[in-house]
């Protein structure tokens, strides 16, 4: 659905040779996939990349050479000093420093800098600590099916079959999957760290991650640990991130009124409850976020990203 | 199945008027119900009670004035002064200074108080962070079809019913549902942060905790964030914990192996794995650790409490 109307004159669905010829919707017409090519982006301004970080890597610096603003979706270049890290409402004036391509971060790391930076406007963030509820679909199309094949063998009293991860993912959660890292951490973890980092300017900022995967289709949680210069109370935070923009606070647990994925599905705020103090800490705030991880975890965010450059004259 | 071999010469099954009659199988027989009253432990060493609080209340005195020694499953009695509060591997001792009634702690007050005091041997305990993902038994049997129901319904694309708590829980993670406490706590939460200081002996002990339900049938997990006095490292932590009674260290993620509730459910230790240094501060340790969440987490628990009175001579 044409939800944002976003200005393009024409628009290409660019493909591996397996999908080359199918057709995808927009807008109301239907696209038929061109082949992927060193001689694919003549002529296209902004390229959004949504395939793995193999093929970014290869066509990526291509489009760019062939004078598209590339928005990459994978985590092929959100590391490189060279290539801007974006969540629009964080720091989307980092779009100006590109040189050909942007990448978009990773699901769980763009709601969290967007709380982040509402609070740090007021108060340092001194220490953040996050434990994930993480949706199957960020893993993909495979886990999603298994999920559903999953969860119709349980339903019919059969053992479900496990194919696409380690572990039986329906009835149960996983925390792991991910490849191992230095230290006992794994690359999800470590991408949320880095990619944070990146995106708020603070190079040391102290972060740790538990990433799990639940059995949900889409949206990804997070419970979250924020330790700050000055105390921000918990009623000062509601304040602050119900003013945030993109940001939607549903907290008001004697109406049993907290964001689910269920909930936030489908929606393209990051929702916001649970907020209180941390009553283990003197300076520390707790609190409970969702997103809908393929919307602003993923292709939300790319084509706001786009849409940023055009208002700030980069395309 | 009479996995322990607890020396019973009788056991009596007393329940309320509506159970009164039926059956329920126990070492191989089969015990009718009696009728819960004043008269009912007349003769009764030992009276395990696994209802509500409500009844526990009013008949758990009854049964420790009729000579019974009374291990209560509920949350009424846990906090009184004059009642221990038991985990048997952690405090084993208290059971000394019971007046007829001894509490069994919470479901994840157990598995987590268990990790803590074996720990706390090498350097105290400076703060705790807990984020849950407790399964769908813990709440009783009506969470537990209601998540069969649903996912039965989600199998044949239907639109699950919901009734049990507030929100759909398959496909779904509530980050509450619990009675709603101070300072935007829950009940659940703060169960957790006064029942783990009276059984470490450690009324100040900082610690909060975030408990969410997740579509499991049974297995409670805890992402745990642990600070000490020294620093005790991760391959410290490993050889600690991998030696305390009850538990078993499963944790090498590059074989993919770490604790799941689906893994862990039927068995009676606490599993723990992702032992790592906190990247986030010096003093920090993180782990994630599963238990069965009616075995350690309530029943066994209970027996395990008589089995230890009975060693110590108090039955």
């Amino acid at each position: 659905m044409p939800t944002r109307g976003f200005p393009a004159a024409s628009v290409s669905a660019i493909a591996s040779e397996r999908s080359v010829g199918s057709q995808v919707a927009y807008n109301g017409d239907q696209l038929t996939i061109r082949r992927l090519s060193e001689d694919a982006f003549k002529g296209i301004d902004v390229a959004m990349f949504a395939a793995g970080a193999d093929v970014s890597l290869l066509y990526a610096p291509v489009a760019a050479e062939a004078g598209a603003l590339v928005i990459d979706k994978s985590s092929a270049w959100r590391m490189k000093a060279n290539v801007p890290l974006v969540v629009p409402e964080v720091n989307g004036g980092d779009i100006h420093a590109n040189e050909g391509i942007i990448a978009s971060p990773n699901c769980t790391t763009i709601p969290l800098t967007m709380v982040l930076d509402a609070l740090r406007k007021r108060t340092p963030i001194r220490r953040v600590v996050v434990s994930t509820y993480q949706a199957a679909s960020g893993a993909g199309r495979a886990l999603m099916d298994e999920l559903e094949s999953q969860t119709e063998a349980i339903a019919a009293s059969k053992t479900p079959e496990v194919n696409a991860t380690s572990h039986q993912l329906a009835y149960n959660v996983i925390p792991g999957g991910w490849k191992p890292d230095a230290d006992g951490y794994n690359e999800e973890e470590m991408k949320l760290v880095a990619e944070t980092r990146k995106i708020l300017h603070d190079p040391t900022l102290h972060i740790a991650a538990t990433c799990v995967r639940v059995p949900v289709p889409i949206g990804h949680s997070e419970s979250v640990l924020i330790e700050t210069g000055d105390k921000i109370s918990a009623s000062d935070a509601r304040l602050i991130l119900g003013e945030a923009p993109g940001m939607i606070v549903e907290d008001d647990p004697h109406a049993k009124l907290y964001p689910t994925p269920h909930g936030v599905a489908g929606k393209d705020e990051v929702y916001v409850g649970r907020i209180r103090d941390d009553i283990s800490s003197s300076h520390g705030l707790m609190l409970w976020l969702v997103s809908d991880n393929l919307r602003k975890g993923a292709a939300l965010n790319a084509v706001q990203i786009a849409e940023h450059a055009l208002e700030m004259g980069v395309i």
